[in-house]
């Protein structure tokens, strides 16, 4: 038997079985009221995720458009906004608002850290007139969370009306985000990632703030327009024909998530993440994100020196087919990254820290067999009581 | 045992069973080996299907997004641009355009007939700075099928530069279209139609024509980009997150429909347009479509004086499980449609003309009992020779 395929990629990760199978559900009519109800319900969930009592729209596409979607949504040509780029997708997303003629000042924090609030703050003191902030909830280039929750108490405080649009594509679900509570505008996620769905529909939230913005701005759109999309789904039906059966898999993944709970989900996140960084450590490697702003989605590890990432990456892939994930950009050379989100277990953490304790054994490093295991089983024991 | 349930709408079609199956395929690294192979095998089929050596590129969208991106990608604000509108997706079409700044000159035609290649002749002649012309293949709102090939062929006469930009969502693989042989500039198609898949995926073709003014497109741009596309697609890769499932989809379809051959597939829905046709005219109905320009791949049907469309598809629906579209905008009261494109069979049409036939006749319709299937029966028989 050859071995057992494991992907632990950030995104797009495993997907269960009876999520596979409702992709496989015949055609309905878009415009009937089958679809209808299959709306309704997974709205009603995403508004559970997101923590949220506001519209959730749902756009078929990959998450990338639901971070332009929205940017042409609720700004207008020229009007400033603050980028705060951690990483490759927080480039991504200042590039998107660049792309629309609005002018972008970049807050731009050293891949590996998380943006500090009091540069935010003191960005927005330099630049009273900022209409809307871009921030990354978990940055999946370099494995970093961002405080989400203390940078929008701050951007709150210093710019009571400036919109907060969030980039939670790999963050919701995997960390804790409370949309309503934290009072954010806009937040964008995506399919493929702890939702346990394939690619190709992204979930967006509007709060009234960013739909009084809405009114005003005046970005082209038309595909990603929120006024069409609200308008259709009133009525239980879509601007155009709606992405049916990656909504039947939602519809499954939303009712096992919910079954268990958003709690649940973000614990098992954490706790997968904490096993991970104690077996990579077990293995005398180091992370990338900076201590205590690690990422419960993903982990990012430096190679050791001497080691190239893509050599670890292809011994994994072909001799215990497990796929891991390269860096982007600039850590292209020195970083890979395990995904550990979405429908992945435990013993697919440890599964992937046995291959890798073996694949840098076979490279020359010295490492102590069974260490990456074990220390990963013992950071997520128990605690004796 | 409940009547078996007949999707006869214009999409989403029927999807055949191995193509539901693929779509329930594991999820890979969408930047690795294989996905570079999907891409490869769907992007050389859908070149066959458009018969072009040109480009054919994927977004992970609905077919709308295609005629966004057909716009964005080529045009810059204030360009003039003739829009030749049949139906409501030909309004869309013009939409579009206008929500992005382009100066509309609008041709309009009587919903129900199609475009007169010598007013669109006319139409060039009054405003020789035309930069592009919007066409409809297949208006699915109507049932109307333009002649393209005559069209685009008096658009090169009289303004040889002018992009031709056509909307094929519902024509593609249901009626005749040669990119390459007619000189068409982007063609814009949808996995939901003939290709018999669900919706999730635009197809766009781009012409060296249209690569060329591409490069001095300023409207503004990033999920649909041209460039962006491409250049990813070069690497075997994207330039965000694909939709896997419905690629492992399209694979199986295109294997499906090359191997029958795409000729094949025209004379496929021909001869189910010619049987729906045959059947309603049986029943004493009229179409909303001006003779000889009826579409392949859907018939509009006028609802006998006194009966509205609306509780004949009611029964339909109720009685025989079969699923008919409703007229769109100003046809609601008068029309509804019948779908005969993707994956639908000689059978499936005369299924849904007995039960149009037996709900006609519920409603005090005067029918002969068998009439509309040995109409269609007969229209489709092979001519002894």
């Amino acid at each position: 038997m050859p071995p057992k395929p494991l992907l632990m990629i950030p995104g797009p990760t495993p997907v269960p079985d009876c999520v596979l199978r409702a992709l496989a559900t015949p055609m309905i009519n878009h415009r009937g009221p089958e679809f209808a109800a299959l709306q309704r319900e997974v709205i009603a969930g995403l508004q559970q995720v997101y923590r949220t009592e506001g519209e959730v729209l749902i756009f078929p596409a990959s998450g990338t458009g639901g971070l332009e979607a929205s940017i042409v949504n609720t700004l207008s040509p020229e009007e400033r906004v603050l980028a705060v780029v951690i990483g490759a997708f927080g480039d991504r997303y200042a590039q998107i608002a660049a792309e629309y003629g609005v002018a972008i000042r970049r807050l731009d924090v050293p891949w590996g850290r998380a943006a500090a609030p009091e540069a935010v703050d003191q960005a927005l003191r330099d630049d009273p007139g900022v209409r809307a902030v871009l921030l990354t909830h978990n940055e999946t280039s370099t494995g970093v969370l961002n405080d989400v929750r203390e940078l929008a108490r701050v951007i709150r405080a210093r710019a009571p009306e400036a919109l907060i649009l969030v980039d939670s594509i790999s963050g919701m679900l995997a960390a804790p985000l409370e949309t309503d509570a934290w009072d954010l505008d806009v937040v964008v996620s995506g399919s493929q990632k702890a939702f346990m769905l394939p690619p190709g529909l992204t979930f967006v939230s509007v709060s009234e703030r960013a739909w009084a913005a809405h009114r005003s701005a005046r970005l082209p759109r038309y595909y990603f327009d929120f006024t069409r999309m609200r308008r259709a789904m009133e009525r239980g039906q879509t601007p155009y024909t709606p992405a049916v059966s990656l909504l039947y898999g939602l519809r499954e993944a939303l009712r096992l998530i919910l079954a268990e709970g958003v709690d649940a989900q973000i614990a098992r996140h954490e706790r997968l993440a904490r096993a991970t960084r104690a077996g990579v450590r077990a293995l005398g490697l180091s992370l990338l994100a900076e201590p205590g702003r690690e990422s419960p989605a993903l982990t990012a590890v430096l190679a050791p020196e001497g080691i190239s990432p893509r050599e670890i990456r292809r011994r994994l892939r072909e001799e215990h087919a497990i796929v891991v994930a390269g860096g982007q950009g600039p850590l292209e050379s020195t970083v890979f990254r395990i995904g550990h989100l979405g429908y992945v277990s435990e013993s697919d953490v440890i599964a992937t820290l046995v291959a890798l304790e073996r694949t840098l054994a076979s490279l020359g490093w010295a490492v102590t067999p069974g260490a990456a295991a074990a220390a990963a089983t013992a950071a997520v024991a128990p605690v004796a009581t």
